[in-house]
């Protein structure tokens, strides 16, 4: 932790009101940030969007605005002149019966699916990336770039051999693990703690095939034991494409200085997440929690909700917020992580991975529409156009071009 | 076999030019055809179509010409009156190495995928169907049926498990083997003869499973002994895709008169083939296989080509015609198998499946615009609207039905 961010720290730690100080740009901030963003390649590296794409009503060519579902549509990436990211197929962790592995298995397939029709269906605006190169083409080409990642190696449990088709199918970015332990890799926030000590021996052979297949690994969720395996065991960078800075708030999804330090080091980038629970301590009590569970439930619950599902979800949250506030995270808590997390690593291995509908999102960054702010903010710190460039894209783009290379090299 | 057909067989079996002799129809006959089908929901049980999917210049909105690769398009569909049919995920038989079932599986997956993103991509066209009301539905909305069916289970060797997936993606018909044995069943045309007796021990339980899900059988392309396995084994009745008349022409692939009884009696349905291979022997010289072979190869390989390869392709078959001549099927020789099944088994356990783009085809029904042709011919011979119906996609429909009202009682 930086010393001169203490004062911000108290702040936030006494939960001081921060709305009377919350940062503001100007208008003219605000066209010249996203007029910048027009010009890059700028990519979101964890979106869980595709979530909704197997959603009745939902429509990724439509603004659903106001809805608690979705952050993430072409009206507001164009608004927000976000060209794209990794789309995640994000897969919840079963019980890790055999049963439960086939579950799984099916729904990251189903995922992918959903993924590639949803490209095939709207092909006058989106298109597959396979390359940095062809993020490039597609901006030019005047579509929104879709990588597709996988959030939780899951459905690999049943059959890890079936990455040669996750690959062939336009997989270019891997996380081992979610909320809770697998057989792969433990998980920065089980309940019972580590199982492994980092990446089991499944692990290793996952992480080993999908080196040699050209995949980005993605940190993101894992426990800090296997932060240390893959900076032992890579001949590669990785990447965390949605995670924050321990030294700003001291949740095991953030990444402690002395480890991110060996991630730059290692030629890694720590994409800053936007998810408030990780950002601040929300001070969640249990009757909330009940009562969200309870408001989801009555509402089908979250996977099975259709879209229209989510304005009612919306209303419900803004009164459970009166009924049981907590506190939520603003831009200035995410600037923290963000500012500290540059002056611990520098420009060249930060990146942008907001968690958009998969929890992300600010008091004031409420979706894709709202994300010259953040190229405002980088352009009030002084970075040029080239060290925002890699915070957008460039950087994460960087570590897929040294996978993809050492992959063809070694004959992929 | 009839005795009433000896005559036509015997010329068959001369040789004798057929060309003069030819079947026609009048314009008023054809037209007449082409309305009825228009009124009815005409089925085809098996189109390799999706083979072109991946394939470089190929679009499904667009007209294919005189292409050696192609005979299925939208185009040709609305003029041919054919409403859709089965759609199939074909594998070619690999050499059952464990790295040649990782291959197949994939290709399988990847096959999937291909269909799965042609609809989405041409959503105004064509429709998944998964029941026989979809199907209704889909014509009734002006949409061209997509029923997804697999032919060779060499995708599910590696894990027979993933049929759950291919179900929930729209799997509703399935094949157990292909030209040769796999380690599911006996191929009616394995070069060294049978291996399992039928069908496997994992053959069975592939089809129990199947049976479970309400996917209907396909027992095309197995061998005598699979057949009888499946009259023992199925409680509910089975298809076979694409088969013809063993009495007509003695071939593995076609089905004795035997067994096609004990079809109609379990409530199954044959669909007629017009690969002229199984219609007639094409007396194919050795040096003529190797010029077709060495044709393939200069052009790249099969399954590599680009769809404009096609027209080339084409050209270079007709001049082997010239250089090596051989006997090609013709409506009459495809008549007289479809003639004889319905002799022996009656229009109801009739149904048409004529391998489109699997090398099916004759010199006077060359693709999907010429169907009218069929119905004429039934016409004259004199049968109904419904019974028109029934071979048109009505039998096939009521196995379809069949299997899954077995399946939802066994609460799957």
């Amino acid at each position: 932790m930086s010393l001169r961010r203490l004062p911000l720290l108290l702040a936030l730690a006494l939960s001081i009101p921060l709305s009377a100080h919350a940062i503001e740009f100007s208008a003219d901030e605000l066209q010249r940030a996203k007029a910048l963003q027009q010009r890059l390649l700028t990519l979101d590296s964890h979106l869980d969007t595709p979530a909704n794409f197997g959603r009745d009503g939902f429509d990724i060519d439509n603004r659903h605005d106001h809805n608690a579902l979705s952050q993430v549509d072409y009206p507001r990436m164009v608004e927000g002149a976000l060209d794209g990211g990794f789309w995640a197929i994000y897969t919840g962790q079963g019980d890790r019966s055999p049963a439960a592995h086939l579950r799984d298995r099916d729904a990251g397939l189903q995922r992918l699916l959903e993924i590639r029709t949803m490209l095939a269906a709207n092909r006058e605006r989106f298109a597959l990336a396979l390359t940095p190169a062809d993020a490039v083409r597609i901006k030019a080409d005047g579509k929104r770039v879709v990588f597709i990642s996988m959030e939780n190696a899951s459905p690999l449990v049943a059959d890890p051999s079936l990455l040669s088709f996750y690959h062939q199918a336009g997989l270019r970015m891997l996380s081992t693990v979610h909320f809770a332990n697998n057989e792969f890799a433990d998980s920065a926030t089980n309940p019972k703690g580590p199982e492994w000590d980092g990446l089991s021996d499944a692990g290793k052979a996952l992480v080993r095939e999908a080196v040699r297949l050209g995949i980005v690994i993605d940190q993101s969720h894992a426990s800090d034991a296997v932060f240390d395996d893959l900076v032992e065991m890579m001949p590669v960078p990785f990447v965390l494409s949605h995670s924050s800075a321990k030294a700003v708030h001291d949740h095991p999804r953030n990444l402690d200085d002395a480890r991110l330090r060996r991630l730059a080091k290692a030629g890694g980038v720590i994409q800053v997440n936007a998810y408030g629970g990780y950002l601040v301590d929300p001070g969640k009590s249990e009757a909330r929690k009940q009562a969200e569970e309870a408001l989801s439930k009555r509402l089908g619950g979250w996977g099975k909700m259709d879209i229209a599902q989510g304005v009612e979800l919306q209303r419900g949250e803004e009164e459970l917020d009166r009924q049981f506030p907590v506190r939520h995270a603003s831009l200035d808590d995410f600037f923290a992580h963000m500012g500290h997390i540059l002056d611990v690593v520098g420009p060249e291995h930060v990146g942008i991975g907001l968690d958009w509908d998969g929890g992300g999102g600010l008091t004031d960054l409420r979706d894709v529409s709202e994300l010259p702010k953040i190229t405002a903010w980088l352009l009030r710190r002084g970075y040029d156009d080239k060290q925002i460039a890699g915070i957008w894209g460039g950087n994460l783009l960087r570590v897929m071009q040294q996978a993809q290379a050492h992959a063809d090299k070694q004959g992929t």
